[in-house]
């Protein structure tokens, strides 16, 4: 059965049934039919006692690319249920970028034995890509370019491949191109595969390689090459080290899998989550982790609740003000968050720098300021037509111009700061930025009622 | 020179410089060293009046991709600025698939003179796209596959690709591979381009075909487009429509770009900002669109008021209420963020279904029990050192245990309700959640206060 692009419920469901009664031929079947990338997700979706017999239905192949696929959490609960053959057969055959990202979480005496069944050739590559941090070019990089010479005809570069392909069975995945080295190794440029499938077999490499597209190096950073990728639609690209030699090639998939679980990650930390968590995990693990979060958040709502304690003297004296001031902290809270995640997107596509910061900031404040005068006049009409008390609605409407005013500066610069720390604004911006609308705009608000209401 | 990865900042001074002293020349220059998505998001940061400048310098078909790159409300002005004779000369060379994503937004005298343009073949194509939604298989897709039929040699396929290329000087980019159709067009199967340049050119098509993978249904959702491509590392894949005929091909770059579109819009939504916007326009144009979503906040928090406004007696009498309330709907509102973030992603990844998501819902009910009961003893345990009233205490740690609970609950479940009303929980589900957890919250707190509390 060839995999289905239409129904991945019918897939899942399935495959519960087929858990019913557990055989593990129609399970072999069954997920025969399913990617690596399906199936990972589709274990962690199951009761973690369940996932073993699937699993271990699972031919050592499939195991490894499902290992790479699936999260962290999911990932280290099916190591520990293998044993150290059962892994070293899972993983060896792995791209050697897969591998780099997984070998911290593999029994050290797994790797050894991976390492050591690699020819000489191989373990060199591996330890290469090794040496570069994941979040780099060099650690999404895998070490199957195929590289010519630039003198040499382009009947030879297809000998050359119809031997590569003879010798390992297949070329390497996603091949759009040949690399072009010199004798030392060093870069030259690329013969892309649509290339060499329609121009005249008797030409030379270095007569049609192409060169207008710069090598990427490999310390650069993840989020730069996928939008190099992006920005000029690229299949693959060609990694040299500081010398200009080649030491790799970074494949599309890799980027896409990158951009995808950096805008996971994202989404997840904002709400101060995990993104290799497991889902599905038992509660009492997952309660811990979150635990840590809410007592962030605890912190940030005490800090306002002292404030509000600070003129209790006051709300006693008009119980309005209590009933009010959620309203001012939450639209300078709403506020702020708007301009947050305009500075966070406007800093990810690199929009956003000394020459036009400030001018960013002079615009978001005018943008507040016109909203803050709308929403403060009708707010403040509001809590006359409620409270009857000119006073009152008039602090009341000045506290929320204030505190919108004052939200908005902090969302727009709060992500230039962490920047400067080099703390990720899309995980910290939102706590910083709430407990600043809180405490800020309880303290204004109560303290001008304090100061002018009798 | 060509295009260079390493420091984007650079090449923005350089062109802000250039337009200190305009001369076309040099922008001309700096901007052929530039991919269309760079020169988009430079163009964006820009003060407005300033990119009409740069505009201008970049030849027809650079500003066709740029406006394919930029976003919508910077593309609707340098439309605006562009004579219908300069849009019909940058927009006829796009790929049909991008055209068709921005053909709304231009004058329609522009789309009928680029129709009227274009080849009976093209137009047809077009046609052909452009009645697909732009959120499926079929607006995703472009109408550039190279199809062959079955019983010819690789040979003759090679000759076939090289007359391709000598008619229209380029073969189609990303092209991996060759779909293999029928007389009636019915797609068969592909030839990747690996296989051409490493078989021996007298092989039939038809006996090394591949067809392990489905091709792509042309009204298959574009989000299930993206994690086929993701789940098979795709660089291309065919399109059928409801006969099985080959009618397109979509590319791993227009995925790549829909995953990051995406998840921006998802961002951006989250704060009720809209993913078109420019981040750069003038402050009143903005401030509407902002104001707008600042206005159901307020809704929202005018409702927490009113709940509150429900106990100003209580309050009166006891002002703690005042200063520990925000606490209550804070932790719920915490809370219920995690189990919300979760079950969106859940869901995106198709992960949740009828079968497990009571046994989800059990195990965030279980996470928020264990947290509940340990935080609202540590607050408790507070207020009692705070203010010394057993009751308060009691009440105040017996109220944020049942918010969090109940915050949890409703963020599991408003992804679940929302799926089944067709709005995305991306957008709606923070707003609807905190507007749950203050207004129960603030109740719950409150009224056990009022009730036990003499």
């Amino acid at each position: 059965v060839p995999p289905s692009n239409s129904d991945p419920d019918q897939a899942l469901d399935e495959l519960r049934e087929a858990l019913e009664s557990p055989s593990p031929e129609r399970i072999k079947t069954l997920a025969a039919g399913l990617s690596a990338a399906r199936l990972a997700d589709l274990l962690e979706s199951l009761e973690p006692g369940q996932r073993g017999t699937i699993w271990s239905a699972l031919d050592a192949g499939m195991q490894g690319r499902v290992l790479i696929e699936a999260h962290r959490e999911v990932r280290e609960q099916l190591i520990d249920a293998s044993s150290p053959a059962q892994l070293a057969a899972a993983v060896q055959n792995l791209d050697l970028d897969q591998l780099s990202d997984i070998d911290d979480a593999l029994p050290a005496d797994v790797v050894d034995a991976v390492l050591r069944s690699m020819d000489s050739q191989r373990r060199e590559r591996f330890e290469l890509i090794r040496g570069y941090d994941d979040d780099t070019a060099g650690g999404l990089m895998d070490a199957d370019a195929i590289a010519v010479r630039p003198d040499i005809t382009l009947a030879m570069v297809l000998g050359y491949l119809a031997l590569v392909r003879a010798e390992r069975g297949r070329l390497p995945e996603e091949l759009d191109a040949v690399e072009v080295v010199d004798r030392g190794g060093h870069y030259l440029g690329r013969l892309p595969l649509t290339d060499l499938v329609s121009l005249g077999v008797g030409q030379k490499v270095h007569d049609v390689m192409a060169t207008t597209l710069a090598p990427i190096d490999a310390t650069l950073p993840a989020a730069r090459v996928a939008r190099w990728f992006e920005d000029h639609n690229l299949v693959s690209a060609p990694v040299i080290d500081a010398d200009g030699v080649l030491v790799g090639r970074i494949k599309v998939d890799n980027v896409l899998d990158y951009v995808r679980a950096e805008a996971d990650r994202a989404a997840l930390a904002a709400a101060g989550l995990d993104e290799g968590a497991d889902t599905f995990a038992p509660a009492l693990r997952s309660a811990r982790s979150r635990g840590v979060w809410l007592g962030i958040n605890l912190v940030n709502a005490l800090l306002a609740a002292a404030v509000i304690g600070l003129f209790d003297a006051t709300i006693e004296r008009l119980v309005a003000l209590a009933i009010l001031m959620p309203v001012v902290s939450s639209m300078g809270g709403g506020a702020g968050t708007q301009s947050l995640a305009l500075m966070i997107r406007g800093l990810a596509l690199e929009q956003v720098n000394r020459a036009n910061q400030w001018r960013l900031l002079r615009r978001e404040l005018t943008i507040a300021l016109i909203n803050g005068v709308v929403w403060s006049m009708v707010v403040g009409a509001l809590a006359q037509l409620w409270f009857g008390k000119p006073g009152l609605s008039l602090v009341f409407g000045a506290a929320i111009l204030i505190n919108l005013v004052a939200g908005v500066a902090m969302g727009t610069l709060i992500p230039l700061l962490l920047e400067k720390l080099r703390v990720d604004a899309a995980i910290a911006g939102q706590v910083v930025l709430v407990a600043f609308t809180d405490t800020f705009g309880f303290f204004v608000f109560l303290g001008m009622a304090a100061l002018t209401i009798r």
